[in-house]
């Protein structure tokens, strides 16, 4: 079980962010996001109408950062460019089953650091809390999420060219 | 020697989308980064101020759509939810010395499709043009991207818990 905290949304300007981290979590085998910071009913409504329409089950609420972390039982992995390089820690974390993926928002407390288990970096380069986490799930699941989302409307039939997007599957 | 392409930029509404697209591109090892639709000096020099401060070269410039792909000589790779399996084709594409990464933007011209040499998927489910971009360059570079940014005023030394960040760095 994969669990994804996305730190501090902001609503208006995080909008976008916060709504990819959603769709990224999901994409990409975790089970459910949560987010601290401002509620916004929106930014919710996108990545669930997403989990609708292409299956899931995958879980989007807001909490408060501090309970979260406190209230989870597993390994809490906190990505940010100043932890220590995944490709050094990833095998250890492989074999932890269940994981709370914490990734920041503008301004990360710093007591984070200490209550992670791990912080963990992606290239030790400033870039974007969206790529770190796909690239650190895609390397936590070895390049294998879930292939089978439950209940999905709509699945897309790989093509070299254009689009073909099956609707109405009886998954 | 890689370069992104990133399609169809608006302002403000995608500042920080096509911001992220770029700091990623630097992060994982292309040498810059073209952006077609709405010129944006400010979105270009947010790029550019991280380069600065962690090195580089990186490039980043406004251009057309269609003349970045006519006038580039290498392969061109379009990530699209649409597209084949990442992991299919990625040995393949391996093999490309000089490769034109394309990344959508909210409407992605039809006519891509039959430009690009590839159309790639990473993991056939909507999420992010961000994470995809970060995973594929990532698998790519079989998470190897250059350790090296020259002229970095900044450097993160990996730590454990908290930040340390080493300043003038001699590289």
């Amino acid at each position: 079980m994969i669990e994804v905290l996305r730190l501090g949304h902001r609503l208006g300007r995080d909008a976008r962010i916060s709504t990819h981290c959603g769709l990224v979590a999901r994409a990409f085998g975790a089970g459910g996001i949560v987010y601290s910071g401002d509620r916004d009913r929106k930014m919710m409504d996108s990545v669930r109408s997403v989990t609708r329409e292409w299956g899931g089950p995958f879980s989007v609420r807001h909490g408060s950062f501090r309970s979260t972390i406190k209230n989870f039982r597993g390994t809490k992995v906190h990505l940010t460019m100043y932890g220590l390089p995944m490709e050094k820690k990833i095998r250890e974390i492989r074999k932890k089953r269940n994981l709370l993926v914490i990734v920041g928002g503008e301004k990360v407390p710093g007591e984070l650091y200490e209550k992670a288990d791990y912080n963990i970096s992606v290239t030790s380069q400033p870039h974007s809390e969206i790529a770190a986490l796909g690239v650190f799930l895609h390397e936590y699941l070895r390049g294998r999420p879930k292939k089978r989302f439950k209940h999905a409307r709509l699945k897309i039939i790989p093509k070299e060219r254009g689009k073909y997007v099956k609707a109405n599957s009886s998954d």
